[in-house]
């Protein structure tokens, strides 16, 4: 029996992305999309300025889009995938939750929120049992699980592996697609032979995400990693696929060779959207690159390389695609996490 | 009377720079230009490739292109810059320096010889002093004086304006320009919808010149300053401009005001090519960009921004024009401090 | 004494591009700016995001921003640019031109009105004439002046000279800069790695305002010229500087040699802006290029280039740079004609 | 009994395409690869530097990279083909084709031979019988195949279905990846934020072979289609799809509808790289782009768009994979229909 989901938030960017994803995905079944007041009633064909690189699913692209309300929902739908902006699904969200749905959402609202899990699977996949924390405090039928911010989950599996050897502080420099930033977020004029050494709060959320990821789950809440962790964030003219740099310092020496075997040894998770391998290591340290290697794992695999010792700790390079990875695909392996440990 | 000087390597894109920023100078006549075997014996016109976006002046485009050896250079001529091909340099700068010139090079070669300053003209002017040094150990009557690499140089300023308050380390990440690499270095298929994140040798340098550049000269040789320097090095499709971003940690805490005042007080020197005001701090997160602020002062100033507190130190972003600031006028200020300081 | 003059629409990306122009203007001073009702009162700095790589004139920077409507433009104001959505000017300049104003104007509407000059001063300053009809008919005190279209001005200097031999057809592609559709036109999502072979409207400007400037006042009006125009227009991944492929038939037979020697014999007229040189022609193929040549006399030159026969007429590229000759530069040379020829 | 394939020049950048194609191929095996002398006798991991953003199939990788010259050929292959540089095919295929084999080649050189067919298996298959001649006449047991330039075959469908109202002139502008000239060909220096209006050879290529390809074989030899083309070549920073304006004139009228409907009937033909429809006409006339519509029929399928009327004719723009369809895809199709004809 497949499980029946919906998209809220379908027309955008990543909305786009999570339509592409569940084309022919193994379980889940498209049932509902949901956008903004000005696209309910149309065709998702109409409702969509369509830009993913393959063509809309014939079938979605005749599917009226609904409005993003509980009631335009189908009642046999059991999971949404939300990808609303945030400013939205901070009105919106709760509304879907007191309604009993399962909500899987990329938006950033609520993501460092005691009793909501901040998870990816392969990392975190325990933090789910704040659900039960937050249906008491909240009284939701429903249950709402965040995954973190793209630039986040790039760096995130490489620390996790590191962290065998005590993460004490973390330097992360990102070089960031604009499609970050969604359709409309970075305009041509702004990018071309430029490149920009700020973007709004994501630094923050690379300082404080990691540190919930990392964290441990004491039966009340979530104990966050002790380690420092400093991000300077640049948008640059690429298309798709985060590349960062980063610099550590373990509590333990820890050798180049030491902690490529500890990321090789992070594997993925029985769920369909996980990678066998979770990061790729590569020698030559002139990859991962973005447009050459956003696609390993069907954009799911973590890619790292350049690792090299500094005088007090390492330094390496770690790349994740931003649109799959790090937002469509995050949201959807969090919905299979959820349908395995029977929460939906 | 104006100085006779001359550039070894004229052709490439350095060298272009070179005459670009000649055109018009104060007290610099050009009076030879040189390049490989190939090009000896045509106009410039004729040898150079010419791809600078202002036009050759005519006069030089008029030059027969010499060889590169002191038998072709006229002997009036008093100052020579290099910016040939470090490979090249290595073999033939000394028969230059035997001959009796000085020389002004941007090659890397050499660099961090002991007996070669290796010198910013507002950071460490003292460090000529190694000339005398340098003599007597090669028994030269010429004198070679070096320039840091573009992306040393890009950092360097805001770091000497930071160790007031005793710099200890600096973690860099680089976004650098195509043109760093010389007119062919990058390929459009390698870069377009990509970045690199490794630059053969350039971490090294950045490790090894800032330590240099910032060191103390004692009477006999220069003692490295003690800072530990870890440098990421990424190529990214912007055509002129290196952003940097800096972690640094200072023995005495400094707030971002303090470091943006510091870096602000750092002033220009009494020399042509000099800016008024070495650093450029801007309010804005989102400057310095490398194609709205890499012609500050002619291209000549170094920009910085962002400036924030982390839980052990500052962060910030800093930026030059890599081929003006970080190579043909890095060199040519270099020319105009031997000149005012007496050595040609 | 100085032509006071005023700026309408003074804070976009063309706005801006009049503001530097003007700055060191030999016998225009601004006086006034204008922009829409959210940024009336607040200081030039405030109200535009300025983008253009110089700074802001200092004594801009601190005008206050008007409204833009005749009451709130000051009266000794001579003459004013109009750099308006073509959607606003439509409702606007009207008003101005009943208060008494000459607008010299870039906006798109009206500008193949039977009564309004279209006009390009080294072309057919003569149309100017018909500012007389256009008083009479609409009982104006002021007259409106329009240029034509960005990608309209970079052919129609080149067409004019090959027009002593009859032009009879032409076809014509465009790779246009994504400045041409203003700062935020084009998304960096659309175009990198990618070409928009569409540009809404921008076709048929270039099919009939090359018609209108190269018609005949005949007392009464335009009449148009004879020939055939077909464009393609495409958008390409480049900031600024409109390119552009014409294959063109004439009455009588020109070869390429001919052809160059009427573009080369286009003189500028004695108006500021105007360069000495109207079109300067390339012997090397590979040229014009946006980037190295949109700067060509202070960006008001036209390039071209590539000249060949073909089994019905010639071939040849042309270029120029579209927000100086091609929007802010036309618009202030038809303002330095206004005032030559004693309309202001 | 699958065939067994070999690629001469299988290293470039075309090369790599050829194996990235070849892998899965329903009938084709491939046997063999061969390189420059420097690269024979390595492993083709070791060869290569991998460009292609899918990874090296792991049999490919271990492959020994071979000499190209016939005795480095294993006797059991049956086709080769060829995607070395012109001036080595030049020199090297002649040896291939006394020695008996079937050679279908992307290199420029001889497609305009008058022995040599040059094919597009959808366009004209019947051009194969020339092989006869060329046996007779060069004495050969092999047979050479040549594929059109990818400029021209961008646009030859497209004429192939106007040519039933009787093709007159065709104009043609191009706009054109930077794969097009292999990995090295355009420097990042040249064509970031810029075009470049020529590409040597292109255009006679466009001019001469699209005649070709329409011409009729009468059982001598190939005649020329009479039609008039000149085009003019953009190279555009772009990575893969080349892009083209085309303005046609037919003797009889041909509307655009009329002209679409002929374009979608061109159909594929029963070959395992043919596409079931030859070309996908857009009503969109933003389409087709390079970034959204080079993949379309796994880069096999022509796209079209934006068909208006001119004056004289018609205007529109097409679309297509530059190193597949134009390129690796085209060898491989018409590698396919020699098999299928009993050639090999």
């Amino acid at each position: 029996m497949p499980v029946r989901v919906g998209i809220l938030g379908a027309t955008g960017a990543v909305g786009q992305r999570f339509i592409q994803l569940l084309d022919d995905h193994p379980t889940f079944e498209l049932a509902t999309v949901t956008a903004s007041e000005a696209s309910a009633g149309k065709t998702y064909r109409e409702a969509a300025k369509w830009r993913v690189n393959t063509q809309i699913p014939d079938d979605v692209a005749e599917m009226t889009v609904g409005e993003t309300a509980p009631s335009a929902v189908p009642d046999d739908v059991d999971l949404l995938f939300s990808s609303l902006p945030s400013g939205v699904a901070r009105e919106v969200e709760p509304a879907f939750l007191e309604a009993g749905y399962v909500v899987s959402s990329n938006s950033s609202n609520d993501r460092m929120a005691e009793d909501v899990p901040l998870t990816i699977p392969e990392i975190n996949p325990g933090h789910l049992d704040l659900i039960e924390i937050q249906r008491d405090e909240r009284g939701w039928d429903g249950a709402l699980v965040k995954n973190p911010n793209c630039s986040t989950i790039t760096m995130v599996p490489t620390l996790a592996a590191l962290d065998e050897f005590g993460l004490e502080s973390v330097q992360v420099s990102t070089l960031q697609a604009v499609s970050g930033a969604g359709y409309s977020g970075v305009t041509s004029m702004e990018i071309i032979d430029n490149a920009i050494p700020h973007i709004g709060g994501e630094e923050e959320k690379m300082e404080t995400e990691s540190r919930k990821l990392l964290g441990e789950f004491d039966g009340t809440g979530i104990d966050l990693h002790g380690m420092d962790v400093a991000a300077s964030c640049n948008r640059v003219p690429t298309l798709d696929g985060h590349l960062e740099n980063v610099f550590a310092e373990t509590a333990e020496d820890a050798s180049p060779a030491e902690a490529a075997e500890a990321m090789r040894a992070s594997s993925g998770v029985d769920l369909p959207s996980s990678p066998e391998q979770l990061i790729h290591v590569f020698e030559d340290f002139e990859r991962p690159q973005p447009r050459m290697d956003r696609g390993r794992g069907d954009g799911m695999q973590i890619s790292a390389g350049g690792l090299q010792e500094t005088t007090d700790g390492l330094k390496y390079n770690c790349l994740a695609h931003n649109t799959i990875r790090g937002a469509a695909g995050a949201s959807l392996l969090n919905g299979e996490l959820l349908v395995a440990d029977g929460w939906v």
